[in-house]
């Protein structure tokens, strides 16, 4: 099974796939192409979340501002996962939620053909060819031009600081619903009646549905964190808040 | 085979997709998950138009702005084909197209583990599951956790009024292209040259290339029913038409 | 393999689909169903530089402005690929890029009974049968309804002027990125350091990262074609170009 996801909308990703079809009659899954345009960080946020959902698979990530330029091609093996990717973070997050606590991250350079390649579209030309190639190898170490790398572009999420009287974190994402996913642990509200959001007090609740159509709430979301949400609206909207912004909860 | 159908946008359909390739090996093809947001009846509708064109399958569909209420989740036989969607009339109408004339639905609740399952995201938690459970067992009635219900959220569409001199019905959706859907049978219009749609004049033509780049038109659509459409344009716009407005036609 | 292509959004294409699976148990496999509204040109050219990415298949492509007018269906053997298509020109540049250079285009007109299909969804009751029939088939040639034609819609695309101190070409497509592909061969700018775009200097650069952010380029795209693009922005609007322009290059 190969997993596509990236920033291209259409038609890129069909030729992508195309690509891999040529090479290998893997099962292919499409786990988004609208992520937010060269946002890396976001897309670092999804893959964490949805990767470890899947059954051991090769995970093919393009989100690649820096395509054309020297930034390397790499491969990781995590647990029974391979993910292919550029060398900017994007799938290091994923890379580690699939992979056994304190384990290193195994990281291979991928070479590739200078000349063969467009210096535009590498999803097609670099990532495509190696997530094929690796599906059938089934083992990153097993393809020759992979070559085991300790230098490659580390990307985390900030922790929040928790305090006894609240905590201060950070908006991770947005979601398409506008629900707003921030990194403050969802235990610290899930008992409490209701919050203070940077000064606007809102009430916690466990589902959309337990406001009234169009009212605030606090929530803890699907991924174990404090959102910020409307009940049938955006919560980005009515908390005012954007990916990155900071988050007083008191 | 396992269809799927959200409002989900992206990049939560993939997470149910790993959910259920963890647990089967189904053949999984996409409806739609940019339905317009917790619109049930628009769902609904698609769901009843588009289902029944595909072969005996297990169909997942998460429009659910109820969730993490106590609203239940539900399983349907319905014909050679299982439909699992939340306790809101989603799925009800396309059963019922699926379903022999005159034959009660047979309709079963899931029971979940409350516990297991985040407040936010049935789909990945409860709704996936189960619809990877039904389609190995190849029956709902097989599945331990569904007990057949017969209290369950019915959805019908409005009937329209035909008199000797017309007809008034209701518009029940518009597709992406702007052409407007409406509860009129189609041939009530089939053998005329125009009709009068809310007091405006309009051309009743076979093919929307039938007028003129940016006319008004109205046709029997794929549906059956009476469309208002524009060449090359949109037709609620045109027609200054919405999702539930009434519709006179003379 | 089928491939599917379109201008239907959602939820059209899932018809189209459960139709092919009530036929046929061939791979599906989208290229994109967002093509600009009833843009046979931009889709044209984005089949042209897609399909021939894929092993041997059967290629689905309905962008159809004259639905149930007279246009004819056809089907085109072209190399080991098939391609059904209305005939509007939308397959031709594709079926030209999959064809061995210098050998006449085999194109097939298929009959359809006009009484039952819809005059609005050919897609769903035209071209998605007759691409299930072909698939199952492994030949137009096999299947009863296609006969020979001469009589098809042409489509190419403008060449550019290539002078001594210059080029006169064309915006072919906008992307979704706004990367604004031309029809200039990239060779004439690839080994210059920067060129005059309508009057307008840029740098020729390799890769959209090697200006600044928000920064102009020209560049040889993935289509081996010149493009006009700004790093982690939109080009169409920077260089004000959109599809069927004219491009000077000095």
């Amino acid at each position: 099974m190969i997993t596509l996801a990236s920033d291209f909308g259409t038609p890129y990703p069909a030729a992508m796939k195309g690509v891999i079809l040529q090479r290998s009659d893997a099962r292919l899954v499409d786990i988004a192409h609208d992520f937010p345009r060269q946002d890396v960080r976001a897309a670092a946020f999804w893959l964490r979340e949805t990767l470890p959902e899947f059954p051991p698979a090769t995970h093919l990530v393009v989100v690649d501002p820096g395509v054309g330029t020297e930034r390397a091609a790499l491969a990781i093996e995590a647990g029974d996962h391979h993910l292919i990717a550029p060398d900017n973070g994007v799938a290091v997050p994923a890379a580690r939620a699939l992979t056994d606590a304190g384990t290193e991250l195994a990281v291979y350079d991928l070479a590739c053909d200078e000349d063969a390649v467009s210096n535009t579209f590498h999803g097609r030309d670099v990532f495509a060819p190696a997530a094929a190639e690796i599906h059938e190898a089934g083992s990153v170490a097993d393809v020759a031009r992979a070559t085991p790398t300790a230098e490659w572009v580390d990307l985390t999420f900030p922790e929040p600081n928790l305090g006894s009287d609240g905590a201060t974190g950070e908006v991770l994402v947005v979601d398409d619903f506008g629900n707003t996913v921030s990194n403050i642990p969802g235990r610290l509200v899930s008992d409490r009646d209701s919050v203070i959001v940077n000064g606007l007090q809102a009430p916690v609740r466990r589902s959309y549905a337990a406001v009234g159509d169009g009212e605030r709430l606090v929530t803890v979301g699907s991924h174990d964190y404090v959102e910020f949400a409307v009940n049938r609206g955006r919560g980005d909207e009515a908390f005012d808040l954007a990916a990155g912004d900071t988050v007083e909860l008191r």
